[in-house]
């Protein structure tokens, strides 16, 4: 067949096969320096969405998928679209590496060519597969990938009831400081909450005396003289990680602060939609009382929650915030009392998972991609959301009970 | 000719020829992926400005240039300038679909190519004749391209005295619901305040008890079941458009809010530079409550104007704010008592029309291109604005009054 | 040798050979337009740092460098690496223009490249050599580059002591109006600043009645008639250039506001991590009010500041807003009686200057860098980030030290 094939479709055939093959430095050298790939939305562990340059499309989506998937892309027709584009239809086929399950969904894609390159490649395929292929996989011993296993969590109290994952921060002798198991565990628990399609909202609280103090600084010390970047460094791997894939959940996130949110433990308060917080709680960064430059995500959120210069003053200045202030300056949602703030906090994301699951998905990605666009392409990516979610079974049923003066049910979906 | 052209002529002609065809895949085909054009500041319809991609250039500035104007650019001569750009002279010959008048204005083009596409356009040309084709299209029966001419508006008081556009949407027993009609109608607008050099300040208002309550849903629930997504992008469509033009004018925008506004509708607050609002004016996104992810450009704007946590709240929670947190969050510049609105933001909108039009509309593009720049970038385009307005009439009048201890009187040019 | 280069290492070749020519359209050509340039942090002048563009580094790389370094990048070795990659090793001869110490400075370059062009550079070098060269640039009657000389200012007052740079404008019977003079100073301090090792916190305020009342109106209509944009822009690019460096310094900036804070001299406020202002100060854009569109940087600062709507109002509405507003809108870190200003900031100032210089540098860096990044490529700057810093002996003094129960002393290394 390769003999018969015009040269984009060699390329396309080429790309494949490098990514049977895992040859990141082969398939980086066949997609443009400016390429962007757009994955299907219901993809599991958030895998759904764009992503605008070869090494995220390589590091994020490619290479995160084949931690959970050993699957190959099959290709089984190629043909020219105006334009210079080529369309592919094929087969993925598999297994999800912990369940064992096997995966085989049809897919199709469509790769724009530049210069003998691939610019574009817009990717459908069958979703169900991928999601049957995981369900459970957070239940059983064998994890979805390296790290702790959902079931044998030390440091985090997970569970899922009435649609509400809750994750509770469980070192309480700690403050809930945060080492590398509770950096891993966070992983763990982000990749379970993102294949579990029962969950449509996430609570994040802590036990104890504090919400977190942020990094561990006593572990910190059991590193090498001189080896403490490196440790560091080791640490925020997982723990960013988690925060890539619970950016991209359909599922709101509320977080309960309370005592300290500290360091880069502030990264449960910038994870979430909401943040509840008990009054009292300080907030702080605490990074230069030791000469870090900080993690969590803070240099990403904070100048866009509360503005440049408190950012600069939380960040240089080492300034501590309590609740009214957050509040005020926008941080954070609300101030409860400490007494009410797990029964408020947790009611709250019960009323989230009983919203438009869908709706509240693609809020959340066009909130997240707004910094990267202009207005212009802006509204075209709202009027994109608003023809996805008015095809919705929630909006159409939405709209069926305005006109009967019902309240809206909402099922997710 | 054609045949002694050199290469990179060869692809400036073949795309002055596929421009003329309207093939706009061949056009993209002749363009880099990061195609950058720079148009001419003084073009009508707020055509002028940069455009970042070979698609934003297609549809925001080709496309709409051909909506008003059958016009094609006839190159003259091809100069190859160093640095791999090539200098195109010629005439853009043709009408104006309005008005039927000719149009016929010169241009210069600078070409950059690289790896044998064109990377970046520069056009200069004589916006006066532009202008001159266009004029009073907007009181014609013949509307500037499809949808409603602005003499049978229908939901919309549309007038300009005194320098003042103003737009009062008039569905007062719809509470100014929006419909498919007043989606059209807002861009009818939006392209005759941008064709008007006598607009020099815009009102917008509503009639009635609310500003507007957004997105007709029992106009929606005509749709056919399974149809509704389709028909809301259908209304988003020109509703959308209007705000890409609203949003290059130089005339600055104030609006005067009250009652309700909600929705979709909150895009007429977003397009506004200064919002006043009536005491008790309460504004939310609603979206949530219906199943939609939003339309009318709060993904953009919301987060820069109230910060990421609170855009979150106003989406995910459907939160309602009154004006007194509007303005405590920076969403409105104003609270007024409701008996004062009206003629309150009119006498804004007259102060800002006796101002300095040019220096505005400069202020404007600065405040809306500061996104997509580093600070260093963005502080050469502030030089280059302070030379453009430097040199104006009004700036140098406004210096020699400062001399002369008087007030300046600024003629908008 | 030549001959037996590879294509890609002729067109390294190439590149050295054109930028040592100071062929800047020779040396466009060879470059991709997406190139990203990523320079050794350590460099003197803030040059160290990722540069996006060709243009970018040509005018903010290479172009600042060789103002104040007439040196050349002398290749000894070229050897391909995986990926399109070409690794090159060298070294950098030549002298300080300013001091007339030799520089000798090993390299390691690693282009990318795409189609034949460069897309990346990764510089390292030894960035001893060049702060060796530099020391005591600023002391000499000899200037780095045009411009006054340190020792020659005339409208700024600057010092260092004790690890603080102080910069005091010093037209008090102008209100400091900022001339061409005043304008160039600048821009000699902030080079001073970024060349002087030992300032680990800068303090910048005015002396008189005002912090500064912006641009000097009556020295601008000196300018010919009509030739005021002209001698605006020249004003505008010493100035802009001077807040590009102090963008770029480790060290943290704090601002003494008090009086006015108006026009362009509001870039004295924007430049600063932490402003301190004088109950009563009166800030203000005042462009408007002259007819034009301002600079300073305002434009890419006030709305990440203070959001949208604030920044549109400051600039089309020309809205003084006193003290407290402005540390209301976050605009300002704190307020203080006008009696207890200077003593206030030179205080923090030195606190800051006690404080972990690396760690601030990298803070700096990523709440620059964080506009243009998603925030899965700004948690990895994070990592990065801890990585770096962790290693620093700031960082490992600080651990030890909280072990020990001891406050941590920082070295600013």
């Amino acid at each position: 067949m390769i003999e018969t094939l015009s040269p984009a479709a060699k390329v396309a055939d080429e790309l494949y096969r490098v990514l049977a093959a895992g040859d990141a430095e082969a398939v980086t050298r066949l997609l443009t320096a400016d390429f962007v790939g757009e994955t299907t939305t219901g993809l599991p562990l958030g895998l759904g969405g764009t992503y605008r340059g070869a090494e995220s499309m390589i590091r994020e989506f490619w290479w995160r998928l084949g931690k959970t998937f050993r699957v190959a892309a099959q290709p089984e027709s190629f043909d020219a679209l105006p334009g210079d584009r080529l369309q592919v239809a094929g087969v993925y086929r598999g297994v999800c590496r912990a369940t064992g399950r096997s995966v085989d969904a049809r897919f199709i894609h469509v790769l724009t060519f530049a210069d003998g390159r691939i610019a574009k490649l817009i990717q459908l395929t069958d979703t169900e597969p991928w999601h049957a292929a995981l369900a459970g996989a957070d239940r059983l011993n064998v994890p979805a990938s390296s790290g702790p296993a959902v079931t044998d969590l030390q440091t985090i109290d997970y569970s899922v009831r009435d649609n509400v994952a809750q994750v509770i921060l469980n070192r309480p002798d700690h403050r809930n400081a945060i080492d590398l198991r509770m950096g891993e565990e966070t992983l763990t628990v982000a990749r379970a909450i993102a294949a579990d399609p029962a969950v449509r909202a996430v609570l994040i609280a802590g036990n104890g005396p504090a919400l977190t103090v942020g990094g561990d600084i006593e572990y910190f010390t059991s590193a090498q003289p001189g080896a403490f970047g490196a440790l560091a460094a080791r640490m925020t791997d997982p723990f960013h990680e988690a925060f890539r894939i619970l950016e991209r959940i359909d599922a709101p996130i509320v977080t309960a602060a309370h005592g300290s949110a500290a360091g880069g433990g502030l990264g449960f308060v910038y994870a979430a939609d909401i943040t509840v917080a008990a009054e009292g709680t300080v907030f702080s960064t605490a990074f230069s009382g030791i000469g870090l430059s900080g993690d969590g995500g803070g240099t990403w959120h904070l100048p866009r929650l509360v503005g440049e210069a408190r950012a600069r003053r939380m960040y240089l200045e080492n300034l501590r915030i309590d609740a009214a202030q957050a509040l005020e300056w926008g941080l954070i949602s609300e101030v409860v009392p400490a007494a009410e703030l797990r029964t408020h906090a947790l009611a709250k994301a019960h009323r989230l998972a009983a919203g438009p699951t869908k709706a509240f998905g693609r809020q959340r990605r066009l909130l997240r991609e707004t910094w990267h666009n202009s207005l212009s392409d802006q509204l075209r990516a709202e009027s994109e959301g608003v023809e996805f979610t008015g095809s919705t079974r929630d909006a159409q049923q939405a709209i069926a009970a305005f006109l009967d003066k019902q309240r809206p049910e909402f099922e997710g979906r």
